[in-house]
């Protein structure tokens, strides 16, 4: 066994505005573990030796007895093992804040050490839209040709909570037109603790708004493209970017707390700080940069900013700082990084495919909502299954869309808490990108 | 759809002192739903629309909003809504308890629509034994061909764990002595909410007795086969009935409850308010007797009861009423139909096979401790897999040590929440029985 937090490798931030308390959990996975806190998603990456004393110290909320569990098991003597084991934990603000109570319940167990489960799942309800944007990643507008029904994602969601996913989002197309949506909305809300939807903010009712605003556990992200002129051309609507704005004032008016998302380009650039202040009136917790990396998909379509754009939108951010929302961006990047520098934390985030999977409205599961290749079948296939090593290697290798699937970066040493065999694993490449991403995976690959 | 609670058919009742407030929890199955309190194991069986209600009202923790919700599904009034739902729970005490605030936190959601997942798994760590006593239903003694390492057995509670297993109970032979029981006792306190050892009461060092009791929630079961001479004459060992009451006395110094446990049969029956008596004095919180049932097995060895036995026994508990201890014994099943009479409530149990596993020495899967018949090999194959209907409908059919099996009586009419597609299954004929039997089936069938 290693020091306690020797191989911690890992952390992500989430896009959250005033979070609650962490709920923590444990996140098995075939070639290691995670500590997780089920509300925002951060997690790091635990060696075995700090993943079994965070679970005996949430289960017995004392040093001394976490002490006097670990000495009998190794035949040692307790205060030798509670003194060692205080100061490995003091090498870090993380294990040192659990000397100070900071576990204070049991640890939900999920995982597994034969598969990569997700902690986060997006679901596609629909590729049908009531727009039809030049802009649209999914290609939205049509219906997909076996497109899942109510029933199906009902029988998707009770799997997806048994195994123990801490978070869904709701995706389209557009979702709120999905057949059946609310019955598939109030089983969302139900059975899975955080529930996002993606929306394009038009056609809400008074109903829907106050349903949603019932479920106490649903956010929702409206996607905004530049200031009024824009968003309308672009969306091919008049109207729509005021349409938005109102759900937006409706939503946060009954507690429903909203993200602003919006997608940078040479086109859009000037309109940041516009949208921001827009977005803040209209009561929207957080406002959300994503922009299409100057690589691939980006410079055939010409999506990609300058170092002067860049800077540019940087000063519009510092601009609007003083507002009540809270932004979030690439520019985020460095602040977090020497943020979590100090540690040793390297960035990482909910890898598609490892902690998170889309589930396409046909069934097919792939990494994230811009990758074609499918690694999975929804309801044909146990979900231990979906996520086997040797499957995520496959489509880690032949993925075009999603880049950030590689950029896993998992311990070679198999390390597991108590001891676990692990399952059937593969080799995992390094791969290391200057890029970093945010754990709902909201900047940095062009999807927005 | 049917009224809240309308197919309710099932409670049962588990043998602990000072139970911890409920930790409710939903337990899927492939032909119903059961609300599960998670610290006690017990629970009813509810209809599809009780069992959304109580997902909905735990997460919202108010009985309007969930109103709001269900009006938004069914596009119905609110007002009316709310009426209809405060009428329908209100019908039973523990549905009218959720309009109280009896649901305060989200429910935990466990098993699965595609098989019968356990709630409670017994594991005989080890077949041996070091004792031989003439008594034991396990024939304890040399070491199955095959058995489990710890390794194993880690995996095993790692996947009961991550299925969201309730509780398990550390069995054997004799579970201390199974190599390397540290280390496994050591991951089940941190990985599994409630565990049980059964053991003998011999050879506890002080060093594992302070280590049980920092665990926290681990209770030590400890079988008494009568008075001191009978005990020891049985167990073949002189001492040893000295030796169990010392180590309770020690146990319960150090906070671990123990619960002891006693086959009453006509060479014993006259010992009970002695042995009460006794184990009172020595701290035990719990006295649970058992008795083999005069078919069977029993008839053959001639261990059952005459009436006139049985009323003896029933003044013994009787006279015992005033000690500490709480006695729970086949006495208890009167009181319990008549407590549950009144809301027409059947009694019903942790059923062998469709909710609680014994998982042997060599890692076959059986319905319980003294059922040969196995319907599964516990790491060879995924939990999903041990479980599925057609298994569990062969081995119930033959079945010959465990009768239990076959007191299952689940509705006909597949009736889930929010309409969810039934796994594969397989009628099972009705099947009554005048015996009752507790949630940790500790009585009733003749295993201690």
């Amino acid at each position: 066994m290693t020091t306690a937090l020797s191989h911690a490798s890992g952390d992500s931030v989430a896009g959250t505005a005033d979070p609650p308390s962490p709920d923590w959990g444990i996140h098995l996975q075939p070639v290691g573990g995670l500590l997780v806190d089920r509300n925002s998603l951060n997690y790091v990456r635990l060696s075995s030796e700090a993943l079994e004393i965070a679970l005996q110290l949430a289960r017995t909320r004392s040093v001394a007895r976490t002490a006097r569990i670990r000495a009998g098991t190794s035949r040692r003597d307790p205060d030798e093992v509670q003194a060692e084991m205080v100061e490995a934990l003091s090498g870090s603000w993380l294990t040192s804040s659990w000397l100070n109570g900071a576990l204070d319940q049991p640890l939900r167990v999920s995982g597994s050490t034969d598969a990569y489960l997700p902690l986060l799942a997006s679901l596609q309800l629909t590729n049908r839209c009531n727009l039809s944007c030049s802009f649209c990643y999914a290609s939205s507008g049509p219906a997909l040709p076996g497109e899942l029904t109510a029933d199906d994602w009902v029988k998707v969601l009770e799997r997806l909570a048994q195994s123990g996913i801490a978070a869904v989002t709701l995706t389209g197309g557009e979702p709120t037109i999905a057949r059946d949506f609310r019955r598939i909305l109030a089983t969302a809300t139900a059975l899975i603790d955080h529930v996002d939807i993606f929306t394009n903010g038009l056609h809400w009712s008074d109903e829907l708004v106050a349903m949603a605003a019932a479920c106490g556990n649903i956010r929702a992200q409206i996607s905004i493209d530049g200031r009024a002129e824009r968003h309308d051309l672009i969306r091919g609507r008049a109207g729509a970017y005021n349409e938005s704005l109102h759900t937006m004032r409706r939503l946060t008016a009954a507690g429903v707390p909203v993200i602003v998302a919006m997608t940078v380009t040479p086109a859009n650039y000037r309109d940041v700080a516009a949208v921001v202040s827009d977005v803040d009136s209209a009561g929207a917790r957080l406002f959300r940069a994503g922009r299409v990396v100057p690589v691939g998909r980006g410079d055939q379509d010409g999506f990609g900013l300058t170092p002067d754009q860049v800077a540019d939108v940087i000063r519009q951010f510092q601009e609007t700082r003083h507002l009540n929302l809270e932004s979030l961006g690439w520019d985020q990047c460095a602040d977090l990084g020497e943020q979590l520098a100090p540690i040793g934390l390297p960035v990482e985030f909910l890898t598609p495919g490892y902690l998170s999977w889309h589930v396409r409205a046909d069934g097919q599961v792939t990494p994230c909502q811009i990758e074609a290749e499918s690694f999975g079948r929804i309801l044909a296939e146990p979900l231990e299954r979906i996520g086997e090593s040797g499957r995520l290697a496959t489509v880690r290798s032949t993925a075009r869309g999603c880049r950030c699937i590689r950029r896993l970066n998992p311990t070679d040493d198999v390390d597991l808490p108590f001891g676990l065999t692990p399952g059937p694993s593969t080799r995992l490449d390094t791969a290391t990108s200057s890029c970093c991403g945010t754990a709902r995976c909201g900047s940095g690959c062009g999807d927005d």
